[in-house]
């Protein structure tokens, strides 16, 4: 299984490109609008994009993946790229202010996260907060996200209505919103018996899935007029999302392969409260929910005997088949959300579904495990 | 001297109610949308704007000042209201989203700065921050910085265009950014002798006037299409926002009435690094600037002796008389603007300028102590 499918680079350069633009715009702007020094606030924006290094020298790239804005790419051109594909390849253009807009407003995300959850470390470099403070990070947080919305805007410029481009922040304001609401859900689940798997699935669908249907969403809006197409597109970011998640919690308890870069029980020793252990909970006998509830609430670590025997609960619960047939269900729903999507007749749109095909695919495999 | 001119209070109900409506519109869609209790995740946000107590149950409303969405709509109205004045009083609808989306924004970074400078009360109440702890507070901030965007879409329900709407949207992010900048620079300010006054004046500019400049700009942007209207009145915008600063700057060292709600010298008592202090270290001699710059940094509070000393330099410093003067000089920038405001022949509008004149007279009063 290989850590990322062949789909997720095709458009990583021009991304690359749309968000430095987005960035350099505002920085040009401003830092030379005011008399003070505006240079370590966007070097901290640009550290975090992993552009610079924490003296803001340039530094090789790590561009992270990049998963929503070629998701929102992908659902442009299966649309129909509103009739353009024949333009040449200029009609990415149109949609590139508003990937960039969705891979800077993931970036703010992160940022805030980060200070949340406590993180010290991200990529193998220390977070914002531990370098610049809680105060500067909360702030710098802050700006990446009206920065953000602001590249969005480019698309006006690119030729798009006023009217699509109203309904563009629409709908990232509504899933950032969502994704707040899922990140309040998440710091408020304390106690393992309080968290129902209905909860979690909650929780996930708008901390997680929320900005990728946002992504398919804002794609297909660029692609078509057609309601259907950008509702069908929008489920299926939301199935791929939830899909993610899942997969990300079933590989961290029972990843096997180095490639899949998750620790075997990973998840355990972190006692991280995911998909798996919530549906044991549900699931166990008297003493196995007895222990459980004890394993997660005890003030010291987890011992290895700690966490065969969590394991052991998991097994008697059947909960890796459990997990397994989520992912599957979500998979089938992304597949069935492919397969609802009007066909366009232009060879770039067919390229588009086989490649959203093959992300799913790639998600599945987890399910098989 | 009135605590708050007249003006301010005209369209206080309707703002109020767009407030509130535009808050139960994402609550009633959301927290029935899923299986989670998100009653609390709102509840923060209602307690954040004096609507419930810390419990969630209703309470005396304290609305604030409401100051830039009324400004908002002043603007609409001083820039002719589009031509719907004459459509009775349903001609403020038009622009009421667009109000609530500016105070709400403003909300957002009141949630953000508690949490950024570590105050435990606002308007006599626990902070966010010190009743839900500080990873609630920063996402609630996130998510009340969404909810105000996604209010202004309201403006679409009543009727306005596509194009100007995203216009709107883009001129809110660009003052979110130029906010955020501010407060960057206002975090990094640290020691008295690295801040000039010109710098001082870059800051409030971003963290106070933005917002301001944008109210007023979004407003005529719904009245008009006239760019040298909407321009002059985005300028009187920011030339009353940086007064207005520089005004609490001024009372906070001067103060003589008890109506001013300022405490005399309570800005040197809390030795704050505002306009006369830095004016005042730019201006002194040797002993005095080492003596400022002494009081200034040590760890130990400030004595009254020393404050009496403080307000010997400033004196010495002609420090009053410069912020006085500098202050005239904004408001005579911002009467300048308003009468360079293109005249629409309509009742509503001549109001609205009167108004926004009496805001000046106001602000002004403060330069003549």
């Amino acid at each position: 299984m290989a850590s990322s499918p062949l789909t997720l680079t095709r458009h990583q350069a021009e991304i690359q490109t749309a968000l430095r633009q987005a960035v350099m715009k505002a920085l040009n702007t401003d830092v030379v609008s005011g008399t003070a020094d505006l240079q370590p606030y966007y070097g901290q924006i640009q550290y975090h994009l992993g552009w610079v290094d924490a003296n803001f020298t340039l530094t090789a790239n790590h561009p992270g993946k990049l998963l929503r804005p070629t998701l929102l790419l992908l659902a442009y051109e299966a649309a129909g790229a509103w009739g353009l594909a024949n333009a040449g390849s200029d009609y990415l253009l149109r949609a590139l202010p508003a990937a960039a807009s969705i891979e800077l407003t993931h970036n703010f995300t992160l940022i805030h996260d980060d200070i949340e959850d406590g993180d010290a470390e991200r990529r193998h470099r220390p977070t914002l907060w531990k370098l610049w403070g809680i105060p500067q990070a909360i702030n710098t947080g802050d700006g990446l996200f009206a920065l953000a919305r602001l590249a969005l805007w480019g698309v006006l410029d690119e030729g798009v209505e006023g009217t699509i481009a109203a309904r563009l922040g629409a709908a990232l304001d509504r899933a950032c919103l969502e994704l707040s609401e899922g990140q309040y859900l998440d710091i408020s689940f304390e106690e393992l018996q309080d968290i129902a798997v209905a909860h979690y699935v909650d929780m996930i669908t708008r901390k997680t899935a929320a900005l990728m249907g946002c992504a398919a969403e804002m794609g297909a809006m660029l692609g078509t007029r057609d309601e259907k197409t950008i509702e069908r597109l929008r489920s299926f970011g939301y199935a791929i999302g939830v899909a993610f998640q899942v997969r990300d919690d079933l590989l961290g308890v029972w990843a096997t392969t180095v490639e899949s870069g998750k620790t075997p029980a990973g998840d355990v020793y972190r006692r991280k409260k995911s998909l798996p252990v919530l549906h044991a909970l549900e699931h166990a006998d008297g003493s196995d929910h007895l222990f459980l509830r004890q394993v997660y609430s005890q003030e010291t670590p987890i011992t290895s005997e700690q966490v065969e025997e969590v394991l052991a609960i998991f097994a008697r619960t059947r909960t890796k088949a459990y997990c397994c047939s989520f992912l599957a269900e979500q998979c089938r729903l992304a597949h069935a959300a492919l397969a609802s999507v009007p066909r366009v007749n232009n060879p770039v749109a067919a390229r588009a579904l086989d490649d959203m095909e093959t992300l799913v695919h790639f998600v599945e495999e987890a399910s098989k495990g």
